[in-house]
């Protein structure tokens, strides 16, 4: 019997995508499955944004490696995340819970409490919700809806030839944060410590950036999406979705000094961290070569979040390729996160 | 330690909005927590309707006792019952989907053709989901999105004494098809077993009976709501919700031929299912005295089904009041399906 842990993640999307896009004619979804989010057009000036990701005990989080209100802020920071990731505004949010008939009330009362600060945070407001007991794991399901003017939708299907890629923030910390979390007993930085287990159990999502992102458009700001997945995986999504390639380069890409220290006290190469570890939050994008000062300013200016340039996108014949940090050309290995393996 | 066990659900749902209602307090938001979808108004003519709502493998379904397709198919009724509730047009579905490793692609294939299917016959399109693989249990949670014409926004808090209290369809087959399933070999009669099982299985989320009610606008379809958790617990909500009573009449609640002729075989009393046996999603409404006929006519004109007067609104010093067959008149027990129980 074939079971889905034979297929990946990504392959089973397609698969239950299949089926559906056929049926979906409609005009009045601008976005529907494999992006970010959906984009749903209500006949407003403001068209809808609708994401929805989980969190799963044993999964996404333990109960004795982060407390209940990390827990909460980042079932909904990881779906903020997707609507930066379209240049929308966060709005409206469902929370779906699966609990244990054991869970206790501080627990419950503590994920909330992390729901309504991260909520507050973001304007969003916690709008309805549904409780169901099942007897094994904590579930935290959120939907978040969104809105995003017309005309200035970001997806992560625009990429050219010739545009730069950019991304936010510095990466790999998260992946550092978890690893230090499975392996606790090091000599840590105090500092570095607190830094990427922060980074890990409590991601900020970059809206902010997002918006500053969705007033240049999509003729200027080509391709966006966050990265949840590790910097290779989400760059194949954006260069297959823009049927383009890209040249990354390694020494540029933003690596912060308290994941360079974990990295060395436990002997691993952050860069891996930073291509493959999943779970930044970052946003990676691609913007026309002649207006990559003006949009990495207006970000910069608006957010104080640093922005930096990784690559060139070129054409897909090109393939993924990743310039090493000794001169070397190699062929981008694409070792992402996935849910089923 | 307090855990969530020893509060009920109703309690707890009440517990979490607590800290919510009151920083809610946006124009945007014409219906938040507490009614069976949230109404968000994105300034278009449509307002928009949100609910969540999942099945859990044990909880709500097992693979033994359904098929994989009725299993999707029960998932998106749940919630398309919901934005029946509403009085609102179905249209749009995310999907998010915890999955053991050890899930079969059948598996999977069956509930999305289910799923499929389902959305097809009521136009609502699958536009975004979630696939995270957790270990245990199958759990499919879905959120709905549907619209509805500013101004018709049927809710449960409008009921007024005097008010006719009505119900779609029949009562107490769900619960009757499930007890089918529970003591399977007793000797039912074969047409009234597939009925009840069909009932309990792929139960019709009554859509286009909740769009021919929103037609009379608020002030003559007072309030309505659907009977997930059975007529008792969900007429309490009813009345708490527009804060008056009712006088309802056991001998007028519809109950079917067939369900009569398993209740018969099971030896159970089958207005003890229809009243407390949950899961008939059927609806339940309130009209002004005058326009009974008129609502009632245009509902069984327009979609064939049967709608029946179960009762009447009164004030709320009253309190719930049940006349029995035998013309004595009790406190209404309420005893429905509690998840947390």
């Amino acid at each position: 019997m074939e079971t889905i842990a034979s297929f990946g993640e990504f392959a089973l999307i397609a698969r239950l995508a299949q089926g559906i896009t056929a049926s979906a004619q409609r005009t009045d979804i601008a976005v529907g499955i494999g992006d970010d989010c959906a984009v749903l057009d209500l006949g407003s000036e403001l068209l809808l944004l609708a994401t929805t990701d989980s969190q799963v005990e044993g999964v996404h989080f333990t109960l004795s490696t982060a407390t209940t209100e990390q827990i909460g802020r980042k079932a909904l920071a990881v779906n903020l995340s997707d609507i930066a990731a379209m240049g929308g505004t966060p709005r409206y949010a469902l929370v779906s819970l699966i609990l244990p008939a054991s869970t206790s009330l501080a627990t419950l009362d503590g994920v909330y409490a992390g729901l309504r600060q991260e909520a507050e945070c973001y304007a969003t407001a916690l709008v309805g919700g549904n409780i169901a007991s099942a007897g094994t794991q904590l579930v935290i399901d959120i939907t978040l809806l969104g809105a995003i003017e017309r005309g200035h939708v970001l997806t992560r299907s625009g990429a050219r030839p010739g545009d730069i890629l950019c991304v936010t923030g510095t990466l790999g910390a998260s992946a550092g944060g978890l690893q230090t979390l499975l392996q606790p007993d090091l000599p840590y930085a105090a500092q570095a410590l607190e830094y990427v287990r922060m980074c890990h159990c409590t991601p900020q999502p970059r809206v902010q950036e997002g918006r500053v992102l969705s007033w240049f458009g999509p003729t200027v700001v080509t391709a966006l999406l966050d990265i949840s997945d590790g910097l290779s995986g989400d760059l194949a999504h954006l260069c297959e979705s823009s049927n383009v390639g890209v040249r990354l380069e390694s020494a540029t890409i933003p690596l912060s000094p308290e994941l360079c220290s974990i990295a060395k006290c436990i002997a691993h190469d952050p860069l891996d961290w930073a291509l493959h570890g999943g779970e930044d939050y970052e946003l990676l994008f691609s913007v026309a070569p002649d207006y990559v000062s003006s949009v990495i300013d207006a970000v910069q200016a608006a957010t104080g979040t640093p922005v930096t340039q990784i690559g060139t996108i070129c054409a897909a014949h090109d393939g993924l390729m990743l310039f090493g940090l000794d001169g070397g050309v190699a062929p981008l290995r694409v070792k992402s996160w996935d849910h089923l393996r």
